[in-house]
């Protein structure tokens, strides 16, 4: 295997502590010692942290999407187990952590919004790309009638990742699986939830299997 | 009217330094100079940033509890419509700030919970607090039949208030209201949505008056 280039690996040392430590904490010192890089090669491969910082969240937006697509295109899922498929898997990794390290996106959209418009609109751009993979699934999931089509997929899919967004800030104050698990539960007995489309009295068979 | 210790001086001023600056970026330096403040008295009044950061948090969800309170309080006002009113006034408060401040909350949650202990059992607190308050209601509401009982009001309450931290979120990334009017349209029609009582043909009826 080629050994990858210092700028490859400054940018992969880069993620890890731009997540422990926060983008304004995380100093390029800091992110030189963790890839073992000289400071100089720093200043060669990127134009400043900000910068930096830009092409660390697009490694890590394609990372997210990879996952993503793996739920999405898996073929024994109908659409809506598809979406929950995500959002489980996505559990499982935030677990390993310890619920103590959340998304890269949502981090920075809290801690440089504000600060830097290059960030800023970088992360509007990956909230609409994100946004349009889930809400092609939504669409999908409405079509089969797994989801009620009162509201526009793309607002759903903006819903659905705000809200999860919200799930992992809680999370990470509580240092728990709980805001997440909540979420999925009121969300997917809620707003994506199976249409009805029998009376009461048959709620008990229709619900099997379907979890 | 009395003039206002230093103490108190430096803590006003401060709000508005980590509100911009968030808690990473915002020095004592800075604070002291917002509050006109000699540095030395910074150093008399609060043990750290992080003490000092406590105290400013506490002032901030005071100010929310007595926004919430108004809202709660008000006698014209179903319980249902007290939880949208709120969400209502804050986004009042959210446009005056031009989307480009959110909630300390949210902010400090995602700023602070992987370095600051203190601040993070602190802000766990106050969600606790927090929830508390809109549980309440939301029982209230469930009790005169205007939300569905199937999900616990504490649940309710902390799933309303992540994915409103969540909205705010996505909000300051995009500069505009369109996620906090997403989040309340589709909240309010799904999971805080009036029970359906009456079978179709009177729904243009039932809903008169209660938007």
């Amino acid at each position: 295997m080629a050994r990858p280039s210092l700028r490859e690996q400054i940018l992969r040392a880069g993620l890890p502590v731009i997540f422990r430590s926060g983008y304004h904490a995380a100093t390029v010192r800091d992110i030189c010692a963790a890839a073992r890089a000289p400071h100089g090669s720093f200043t060669n491969h990127f134009r400043s942290k900000e910068a930096f910082a830009v092409e660390v969240l697009n490694g890590y937006f394609n990372y997210l999407k990879k996952v993503l697509e793996d739920a999405l295109h898996n073929p024994k899922l109908t659409p809506r187990q598809k979406l929950k498929r995500y959002l489980d898997v996505i559990t499982d990794k935030l677990e390993r952590d310890r619920f103590m390290i959340g998304c890269l996106i949502g981090d920075l959209s809290l801690q440089v919004s504000s600060h830097s418009n290059l960030l800023r609109k970088r992360l509007n751009a990956i909230f609409k790309e994100w946004r349009a993979l889930f809400a092609s699934c939504i669409s999908a999931a409405q079509s089969a009638g797994e989801i009620d089509s009162r509201f526009d997929s793309i607002e759903l899919a903006e819903f659905l990742l705000a809200s999860w967004e919200g799930a992992i800030l809680r999370m990470k104050v509580e240092r728990s699986p709980a805001a997440l698990e909540r979420f999925k539960t009121i969300a997917f007995e809620t707003v994506f939830k199976r249409p009805q489309r029998r009376r009461k009295r048959s709620t008990s068979t229709s619900n099997r299997g379907r979890k």
